[in-house]
């Protein structure tokens, strides 16, 4: 049945997860975008206001991610009608957070309601990415695909792309630390050898399959000696101030592991228990009070829903 | 309790399984070789007796696999009294199938039985560890980690040792392929390229975290698609005659993928059934009846309990 106003929210996630450089992004609960849509009398989508974005984001469906996003997927079904969005930032932009991953997914999920669900939600991930692409410049699926899905997902292969949702051990806990910087994306991929020793392609591949091991087998410390990332994170982190530093307190108070939130700025921290996640968050502000540089800091669950509709109007 | 004489069996073994080169070993069910220990009244430890080997192998304990490892096992324990060391071969010297390994594996459970047990079966390890080192040149775990623990083990890292047993979908069935030819280990070696482009590890990476999220969620599709390795495959294939072939045959089989085992020149096949386990082994005699090749062909289903003793005496 058609709608016609719908809401749908899409939460904040975190791309590049250590050993899972380019590979593996997982969702976190509570953070993230709201986008509302409803059907007007017109053949256009709109974005008629966007909220939170101190006015950064485009208005030109061409380039706002949620209007390339819904404009894809209205193409593919061939959809005549036009369609207005309302955007409702939770996230920063430019943070590392998958800021527009977020923003696409929730215009998808809330424009498939309001249309009667024509699509099975995973359906909806090749127009997320097609998204990314003006967001990015490339067509990642390592934010859109938890933003969407929830809980841990594997981009295995993007030619043809296979996507794999992967086991959520109980318990564990996201704590974001986002330092006030800005990071240039193109900066953070310039950085990035193009070459690894073979010894060093090894050992990712010795930890990545640890950390899908120890998802599995929810086993923390497994995924502790396995968040490390030996090819992405020795040049990115020298862009980070405070990262050395914070990789030193967290695991005093007993984190999982740390590593950079998609190109930075902001650190991800996994911890085995919601009490050991906000003791980071304690720590990460005495180490950026040191550095000198203001943060926010979030504290989560692992979300294992992805984006879902959260009030619709018939 | 200590025992008279005591015969354990080992397992054959794949190591460098596709994307997981280095880092991923099985073992495999039926194939393997048998040692027989005993008590005698010196404070040596003797082998006196190898059978199936063609007189290949040293009697030397220094140099013999299996006189190397209870060497090492019965310094740790402090042991003084000598034990005698029966070997009988049941797998193909040099072949990649994990002989050596299957040797010093089977020793080590034979003599903790003799002995009373006293290691636990995983503490066997680095023993057997030290082996490798003297029949490989480097202290490999991943055949002998599967031989002694049996079904998929990964070799997270060797600094320290982290050994993961992963789990072993049911249905799965292995073809080993053993063409009539003598590969040296260190050509094996050589062919490989010590860089990689960083685009070929993140594809390793996904593959490997792909068959582990296969393996634990029993996904034979997901499997299949993963096996595939795009490190060492393409430089040591072109060593292997009738490899594009046989790539082909037993994808039309039905089979999930294939790959070399060890260092070969054995292949090993993957199918997600006893049937199709026997097709790709009429298919690989086709394969190389037209390269012109005599081969040994293996049927079997994964080993999920390692080694064990199979007679006892007191």
């Amino acid at each position: 049945m058609e709608m016609k106003k719908v809401t749908a929210f899409a939460p904040a996630t975190v791309a590049n997860v250590s050993c899972g450089f380019d590979i593996l992004g997982f969702a976190v609960d509570s953070l993230g975008d709201r986008v509302t849509v409803s059907l007007n009398d017109t053949n256009e989508i709109r974005v008629t206001r966007i909220e939170g974005d101190n006015g950064k984001l485009p208005l030109a469906i061409d380039k706002n991610t949620c209007g390339v996003a819904v404009n894809a997927m209205l193409k593919a079904m061939d959809f005549k009608g036009g369609v207005d969005i309302e955007l409702y930032k939770g996230l920063p932009l430019g943070s590392g957070m998958g800021s527009s991953a977020a923003s696409a997914v929730a215009a998808l999920v809330a424009t498939n309601r309001l249309l009667g669900n024509p699509f099975e939600k995973a359906a909806l991930l090749p127009f997320a990415i097609e998204s990314e692409r003006v967001a990015c410049g490339a067509g990642h699926a390592d934010n859109v695909s938890p933003a969407l899905l929830g809980g841990f997902v594997l981009i295995r292969d993007y030619h043809p792309l296979d996507v794999i949702p992967l086991n959520v051990p109980r318990g564990l806990y996201c704590t974001l630390v986002h330092p006030h910087l800005v990071l240039n994306t193109a900066d953070s991929r310039s950085v990035l050898k193009q070459h690894v020793s073979l010894k060093d392609a090894t050992t990712q591949s010795g930890n990545i399959a640890g950390l899908v091991a120890g998802l599995y087998q929810e086993d923390m410390e497994l995924i502790s000696r396995s968040l490390n990332d030996v090819i992405a994170e020795p040049s990115r982190s020298i862009l980070i101030p405070g990262y050395e530093e914070m990789k030193e307190a967290i695991k005093t108070a007993g984190a999982l592991g740390c590593g950079i939130s998609g190109s930075g700025p902001t650190l991800f921290i996994l911890s085995p228990t919601e009490e050991i996640a906000w003791e980071v968050s304690r720590r990460s502000q005495a180490v950026y009070e040191k550095v000198g540089l203001p943060i926010d800091v979030y504290v989560s669950a692992i979300n294992t829903r992805g984006a879902y509709v959260v009030e619709e109007k018939k």
